[in-house]
């Protein structure tokens, strides 16, 4: 069992988009710039935004963040996304989900110009995704592939199981999946937790990609020997006895289920660390080639 | 085994069409307006256009054929979108596909308005329907969701496999049937003709939807006992010995399989005539509610 180490391909990927931004900067180019809008305070969402901001500095990427107490309202909100749409020293920008209640999501998502959607919800590049054309791949699914290409799993005629039907992980990843492309070029089934007899096709998968947010949810009878598993599960629970610590599961009940594998990701340290480099790419590619979206 | 009659169920879908088109003029009310862009004089595409046109009329809706000739240039043809996408008295238009050599097929499909793109071919439309938003769903797999509603077949935790990877049918189709609505919650799993042992998953569908555009693909060992096989290959040949007649043949060889099924459709007469139903569909849509899709 190869133990697939995505911390240090992230490391690696960070190191060659550093190197990019080297190189942009020595021809007298701005660095790229990425913008987060975090609104309130929620703890969870305030460690993401802290990693990504941390890694656009890592990699010379300027960052900014627009805060918004938890009470903005919607009109408020897309004032900044049209200010965000408009400066030209902005590459992309993302708005860190979940919003409250009282903002429609949707509507705050399609308001993102589609150029500068570099986390790739909006309908447009979603829909691009599918089609096959330049677009912004959503993070976690592109971190998925970027994964697959690093570690030479081929795809090419082989079975792929994706576990879980969200349009944030495992739709995009199997649409992904199914391009004439690397990765790609297989034959991809997406299940949920609510598929009878499920194991019968978890079973069958040569890849199988967990991404349904039950920790520990797949099981070794479940997984075919030989297996690829990508466990892209990220539920955060309290650590017991140690109030305010939290600790990342992942899908996959991974003690069981890595001795049967050819290769597994471990949670954390597997997809995780590689979204926020999707996110850098996405934003690198808006900077340097406007042109590709338009 | 029962016979999918896609001609009556689609005569009846456009029955019902036509008493909704009388509701609306009764209230005086314009009828809804489809237009078509034709480039050139392909003897398929003549046909199909007559064919809609036809279905528009039979319903009340206006029809309107807007020609180009074969060497009409790029500009010209987005020309004539862009006074499409601004003449208020017409609903929704298509292009019929496909064009010249010279002309950018994407190009063009992305310049109609997609509030008006009522193939749904436009990436804001594939991405709306991958995300499960208010949108136009391509003609042939919409259909294909209808023939299953009005047959009572249930998707709910079955699982199905399409065969065929296209941006036409196949892959949008997967994408209805992944939904969590009805049809849809199910597995599926999506291959093509390159995958391989792929009788071992084509024999495990519960519902197996044939879209891969090789005659008689589909032979009776791929096939479970008691499946659902829906055929929506539409290859046209030229019947031995009658020249300039030409012939439908479905993906599935329909006499081998025919008797192991629970339901089968055929072709002709199957998904085909249920496109059509698909546009005008559409269509009303766009004219009755199009604030849907702003």
């Amino acid at each position: 069992m190869k133990l697939i180490d995505g911390k240090k391909i992230a490391a690696d990927l960070l190191g060659e988009i550093a190197r990019e931004v080297n190189l942009l900067t020595a021809q007298g180019k701005r660095p790229p710039h990425l913008a987060t809008v975090l609104v309130g305070h929620d703890e969870a969402s305030e460690t993401y935004v802290a990693n990504k901001v941390r890694a656009c500095h890592n990699c010379g990427f300027d960052a900014t963040v627009v805060r918004h107490d938890v009470d903005v309202t919607q009109d408020e909100l897309l004032a900044t996304i049209d200010r965000l749409n408009r400066d030209e020293s902005i590459d992309g920008f993302i708005v860190q989900l979940p919003l409250p209640d009282h903002i429609d999501e949707q509507r705050i998502i399609e308001a993102i110009d589609y150029r500068k959607d570099v986390d790739g919800f909006h309908p447009i590049n979603v829909g691009r995704l599918a089609l096959g054309l330049p677009c912004f791949p959503t993070a976690t699914p592109q971190g998925i592939a970027t994964l697959l290409d690093r570690c030479h799993i081929s795809t090419e005629g082989k079975h792929c199981v994706v576990l879980g039907n969200d349009h944030i992980v495992g739709r995009p990843t199997a649409e992904l999946l199914m391009r004439k492309a690397f990765p790609g070029n297989c034959a991809v089934t997406v299940c949920n937790g609510d598929t009878p007899h499920l194991e019968d096709l978890t079973r069958r998968a040569d890849i199988l990609i967990a991404a349904i947010g039950i920790p520990h949810f797949v099981k070794a009878h479940m997984v075919k020997d030989g297996a690829v598993v990508i466990d892209a599960g990220t539920t955060r629970l309290p650590v017991p006895g140690e109030p305010g610590h939290y600790r990342l599961h992942g899908d996959v009940d991974f003690d069981a289920v890595a001795p049967k594998c050819a290769c597994i990701t471990p949670v954390p340290g597997g997809v995780g660390p590689m979204t926020v480099v999707s996110l850098l790419k996405n934003t690198l590619l808006a900077a340097t080639r406007p042109a590709l979206l338009s």
